[in-house]
């Protein structure tokens, strides 16, 4: 049998002890006799997750591997936009080799797939769009990586954006981004036409990054969703952060979430423990898909992170008062298959068919694993060994 | 010269590369050459900081080393106490050997005192306070323990609980325990009567847990600082959690933050990601001291934490969205001499005199070492090594 590999003694998903057969990149079985000739890893009593996924990143943006950099930036949101836009010039803040140091820290950590917003803007251009595409490509048998276009300097406030923007997505950016339609642009009609206008055009879905708080931001995701209902892109659009979600009106709250429900929007939370946020629980029993990722890993904007999405799920757990065994489950259901519906990956999981993308870590239950962290023993990418002990086995910039 | 080491390149609290010498258990000189026949250990240009010091705790409680606990308690403080009182008879949570193993941790961790709470309640009596004695005991020359009192399931409304409270200082518990004196015994004049009681008639400081939300925890902080007024209990009052701090009338916290600077009367946050709480700049500009803790470490309360204060520090800076070097610094310094002065260290830090308890981390600035949280190179305890690449030199039962 050719390509085929047992792991033997794991529990996917922290159930029964079983094996894993693995062949051309894909999950065949679980639970069967080894068939002749196979290879065989013995997994010991490993807990087995599926490759864990970062559904909002800005690998362009880290500065791990350089020198410590100290932050002064001020208080406003404009303070870091035009902070950064400086400091990646004067510091050197190559987006080619910053995001390849984050892949493989991120590979390292057992994550499959990234989702990672990149810079758009009339300084950089498409460096960073070129930059994060050249590293995709170095670790793509590693790591899957889809690019959102991104005008974090804003769209319409800077004139020639746009065109940047459309010229990014026929690069091959997957994903159109946003920005806080009214916030940053002070614009909400002209810069959602804008970013629709776009995903119309090329047939792209839409990632829209939106801080804006309370009803002003809610204003923004109403017109959102009207936008996508109007153009039937259900199911198509993401709102990041979308901090209004938080907001104290639950009665407001209560009819966003109708309203996304119905437009198929999906919400995506870090977690953030210093800001309003969407609660977890509430959007997924109403039935809204939520997604969660790393976003700024050491950047100009802050200095925390490490890019491992257990970490991560740790922090969603802890941001939404998630105690009990049940809504840690949760929280990595929304670290993974959440994120894996946003993505569009059709074949992601732990049942036969699925590509074989998973991690092993020794740790008793899922809850465990969160709140644990443990290095990650092996991690498993199309079928092939990428990391053990916690370490990519391919090599950084 | 006897019982003297000289450490080398080492840059304490980040500063310029220097050496420390330390004799008889304190730091002697910083800066100077190396006397004659003094053992030398190179630093090799790590960061050191000052003894971590967490300053609530519950020792008692950990399940560290016990099988994973499947955490199902409903979502009120009752159901956690009650959940508690059951599953410690239920799973055998022996507090001895539990605080043993925290103990052990927070060593390797390069925590060099902790205030620990302990319950003392009508089931148990004074089986966890003479188990966390008995602990501290083994581990005296390693890590300095200081306990409270704590009347975890309610104080007059459990009769029978004072009289324990009262033998449990006799004992040596350095420390009078209260919580929420409204929302628990329901009858805030007369568990502060109690408590207050206690502390003057044995002559100890008090540590309330004040878990209150809004203008009813505002109620009980009042009441709190009237009497520390009235009894001239001045720097010995402590209110843990204080979630009221964090309700959006910034008037009526002002006017508390003025009547806690006037009774010096501290403040311990946690950070908790899920609850308001109070701003620790704000505090800290106004004069107030604060500290912090990690309290209970993956207990039947719920499974997160490691008994890592680094970690703790981080997870403070992300409540209070410190993104500046500077603000980072702080919450460093709440954990370190924040907690110091709540305890009434005298002799902490890392100038001469003071006693040798410090950590040395491969880090190039504090804010590096917080987000980092890199493994304990080296941990040193009056002057001796404890604990190495991270592990204690100590065991745990």
């Amino acid at each position: 049998m050719q390509n085929a590999t047992l792991y033997t003694q794991v529990r996917p998903a922290g159930g029964e002890m079983t094996s894993v057969l693995v062949r051309d990149g894909r999950i065949q079985a679980l639970g069967g006799p080894a068939p002749a000739g196979v290879e065989i890893v013995d997994g010991g009593g490993a807990l087995m997750l599926p490759g864990l996924i970062d559904a909002h990143a800005h690998l362009d943006k880290t500065m791990y591997g350089m020198p410590w950099y100290r932050n002064e930036v001020g208080p406003r949101l404009i303070d870091k936009i035009e902070n950064e836009r400086a400091e990646k010039k004067r510091l050197g803040i190559d987006p080619y080799r910053q995001s390849a140091r984050q892949l493989v820290m991120s590979i390292g950590d057992g994550t499959s797939h990234i989702r990672s917003h990149v810079d758009v803007d009339t300084d950089i251009g498409l460096a960073a769009i070129e930059g994060v595409m050249r590293a995709r490509e170095q670790y793509r048998d590693q790591i899957d990586v889809e690019i959102v276009a991104f005008p974090q300097s804003g769209l319409l406030i800077r004139p020639g954006t746009l065109e940047l923007m459309d010229e990014a997505l026929r690069m091959g950016a997957e994903v159109v981004g946003g920005l806080d339609p009214a916030g940053m642009d002070r614009d909400p009609k002209g810069h959602l036409d804008a970013i629709f206008g776009l995903a119309q055009r090329h047939g792209k879905p839409i990632d829209i990054h939106l801080h804006e708080a309370g009803e002003l931001g809610a204003f923004s995701m109403q017109m959102t969703i009207d936008r996508v209902l109007a153009l039937g892109m259900q199911g198509k659009v993401t709102l990041s952060h979308s901090f209004c979600l938080g907001m104290p009106d639950t009665q407001a709250v209560q009819a966003l979430t109708e309203g996304l429900l119905k437009a198929g929007v999906h919400i995506m939370t870090t977690g953030s423990a210093s800001r309003p946020v969407p609660n977890v629980a509430r959007l997924h029993a109403a039935g809204v898909t939520v997604c969660t990722g790393n976003d700024g890993m050491r950047d100009t904007w802050g200095p925390y992170g490490k890019p491992d999405m257990l970490e991560r799920t740790m922090l969603v757990g802890l941001r939404n008062n998630f105690r009990r065994d049940d809504e840690l489950e949760l929280a990595l259901h929304v670290a993974t298959y959440g994120n894996a519906q946003v993505m569009g990956l059709s074949d992601y999981g732990l049942a036969p068919g699925c590509r074989a993308d998973f991690v092993l870590v020794d740790a008793e239950t899922v809850a465990e694993a969160i709140v644990s962290r443990p290095v990650r023993k092996l991690v498993v990418k199309g079928g092939r060994v990428v990391a053990r002990g916690g370490r990519a086995l391919a090599e950084a910039p």
